[in-house]
């Protein structure tokens, strides 16, 4: 059963009606307020899902759990648990025989993407997954100007590799990224059309 | 930083000797008693990431945070959480380019294992995979026999199947285990060099 993110169900096999009204009350959603960029991405893995075009998941955040209670005729709670730090990426998963992986962040940053917002065990993580022939890349979001990004892995790399030299750039400019980026655009379904870029990506891994 | 479950660090470059001492006090574990196959799993992984040979992690537990309190000075502490039921499978990463997404489960069972260790989501997310051109399959361990088996998944999903038709059985047989599956048998390392059954895996699927 998949539900959209307000927790309204998303009827598969449902009347098509049911679903176009859904999606017409989305659209007060369509310039993106108050949306964030983690729920955008999970109703596109959703939709994705459903259409049969990836599996794509978001893993769920590390908790190192301490302490549990076992409540009588009741759920085991939980009552001491920590945050602990990811050693892996956000997301990923399968499309069209391709291992995706990948990160996403936003900024309010308007002219640059600061590298500070990834962690060295993340690249190393992606590295290693490029190793081994999958698909890495990140996706960024400008949330002051509201615009999507698809970065492949390795022209992050080179930026993150820079970073230690002398002369190197703490941050992303925006116009290298519009520049060595996919920007994609918010839709209905899929809500961030990210496949496209991969698409490409694919292509030129290929030639 | 990677560390044996024992919490005592992996040395990637470190000096060999130190490597052979560490490998041989793993020999206390080799007829396997107290060691379980998720930590069995959690180690092999990492030998691995290690060797190069491919990128698979355990995915963290989902949890519901509901409390969430921020001491002074301390890191913040959950207070009040839930287990979430996990809408996929544990394992999934990547080798040589395929796109792997596996369970793991124990019976302490002697002659067939019990279908009820799976869950419908769990084989739906493994079908929806399948359709991807992922390699989904099942590692079961019978712990009384110490016997650990790989099932391709299209194997377990025809058991799946069949369990609800009249005459369906409830649990595979292991006698049927034995035919349909690749056994593997524990090292030191990998501790369960289970690739080597994915490599048979993707032999069969190319022909």
């Amino acid at each position: 059963m998949l539900n959209y993110p307000n927790g309204r169900p998303y009827h598969i096999n449902g009347d098509k009606q049911a679903l176009k009204k859904q999606v017409k009350t989305k659209k007060t959603d369509y310039s993106n307020r108050g949306m964030t960029l983690e729920s955008d991405l999970n109703l596109t893995n959703e939709q994705y899902l459903i259409a049969k075009k990836a599996v794509i998941h978001k893993k769920p955040i590390p908790i190192q759990v301490v302490n549990v209670s076992y409540p009588k005729r009741s759920a085991a709670k939980i009552t001491e648990a920590y945050y602990q730090k990811a050693s892996t990426t956000d997301y990923n998963g399968i499309y069209k025989g391709f291992y995706l992986d990948f990160e996403a962040k936003e900024t309010k940053n308007k002219t640059s993407f600061p590298l500070k917002n990834f962690h060295e065990h993340q690249i190393l993580h992606m590295r290693a997954c490029m190793e081994q022939d999958g698909i890495c890349f990140i996706i960024i979001r400008f949330s002051t100007l509201n615009r999507v990004f698809v970065l492949p892995f390795d022209k992050l790399d080179t930026w993150w590799k820079h970073q230690k030299e002398a002369l190197g750039k703490k941050s992303i400019p925006l116009k290298s990224i519009i520049e060595e980026a996919h920007e994609i655009f918010y839709g209905l379904s899929p809500r961030l059309p990210y496949l496209d870029a991969i698409d490409k990506i694919i292509k030129s891994k290929k030639t």
